[in-house]
């Protein structure tokens, strides 16, 4: 496979819990800086009119955590499209911390039309950047 | 000064951090937590139309935090309209865990109208509920 | 199978985002809400000498999202314990809306002994607890 | 004065509600951002052991909130030490976007002795690194 986007971040203090590593919930909000920054480098028109129809919201996320994290850990967090299909798509994300495996995870993206309130092809345009994506990790 | 509404919760996991206290912006959390049930309880209309016209944002937040809170410590969270104007109004909290103060916070809300984007007197039906709170406060 | 542990509680203005929808992650802060509850009223002895020892972090989680759920919204959130082994345990959530399926998710427990770091038996008093839930959700 | 430190960064989906714009929490954890950076930057000690007796909890905070911000928003935060007394220190924080001033905070950190559980005198190492920041600041 080709690269996958990656993002480079640090653990934060609001990041942890009382057990002093990381609150799980925290890694889903770095997997979503990690989508934006890559949607941004994609050129992925965040806010366009074309897009204002349209909703992506998560039907499906998992994770599962494979080391500690800990405030101030440097992390990289390795996205890739893992799926992409005409309604939906699937961002799968790898991170790893001093050359260690700490967590992997998964998030399943539908679109939605605002308008009739139900699931809808990707836009043509959103899908170009998808595809893009899909054949620089899989190249 | 008469009774002020009265939240009663308990401080969550995710509330820590890996000092093993609250980390200081969860108690902004329980904030609104209070807040949107004292609403409920003097009947505000969460979902009515006359207000879906306008916006409440939070211009001013403060908090002085004066003793630690942990996990699963219990909290009263009382709180007062402390102020009443005519296009802005100010909460205040208190919060007494185990018989001591914890925290002592204030936040101060504009009405906004969203068509004209600009602050806006607080709509009668409201400041009528905000009212009721301010003389169970101070009466 | 018999009655889960049932949470009800009302989505919060901080769990929603742009969208006006509930942000994904603020699912799992009500799952955490509900497991300690769900602890306490099972008799978990939250701060009990025998249990400094341990930890218990989450090693795998993941929810589907399968309607709506907006800022207000009154939820129950039904919580089971799905599977109980020796050094882990599995709790399942289904979340419901005005009678309808919101969210459904699970989380994998490990119990850790803070002085191996490594995986232990989950000790007998807390076995007992689960034990007990295991039953009264499957019996 | 002089230069304060800067940290850039844009409004995560996770910090917006569902008004559209920011939620007013979500600033405090960008401030907290900048505050690790700029340790960083100043060669702050994040893990020696001269710094694990102590703790550095927050007993005041602040925001003020000039204009809205909203989902991809670049914005700049400026950090200064505000005043640096012997057992507490005050930063401050000024976030612009787009050349407009979007908001203002300040918080008042205190150094505490985790043996003796009080207020303690910041370690000579930590008052130089604040001090260079200071002098950085108000020179």
């Amino acid at each position: 496979m080709g690269k996958p986007f990656v993002w480079e971040t640090r653990i934060r203090f609001v990041d942890t819990d009382a057990s002093g590593r990381i609150h799980y919930t925290s890694m889903f909000r770095h997997f979503e800086v990690a989508e934006q920054e890559f949607l941004r480098e994609a050129g992925f028109p965040f806010s366009g009119p074309a897009l204002e129809e349209y909703s992506f919201p998560r039907v499906h996320v998992e994770c599962d955590y494979r080391s500690e994290l800990r405030y101030d850990d440097l992390v990289q967090i390795a996205m890739r499209v893992e799926r992409l299909g005409r309604t939906s798509y699937t961002l799968g994300f790898a991170v790893r911390c001093e050359g260690r495996e700490a967590a992997v995870g998964r998030i399943v993206v539908v679109c939605i039309s605002k308008r009739e309130k139900k699931s809808t092809p990707i836009p043509a345009e959103f899908t170009a950047v998808l595809e893009g994506l899909v054949e620089a990790s899989g190249g």
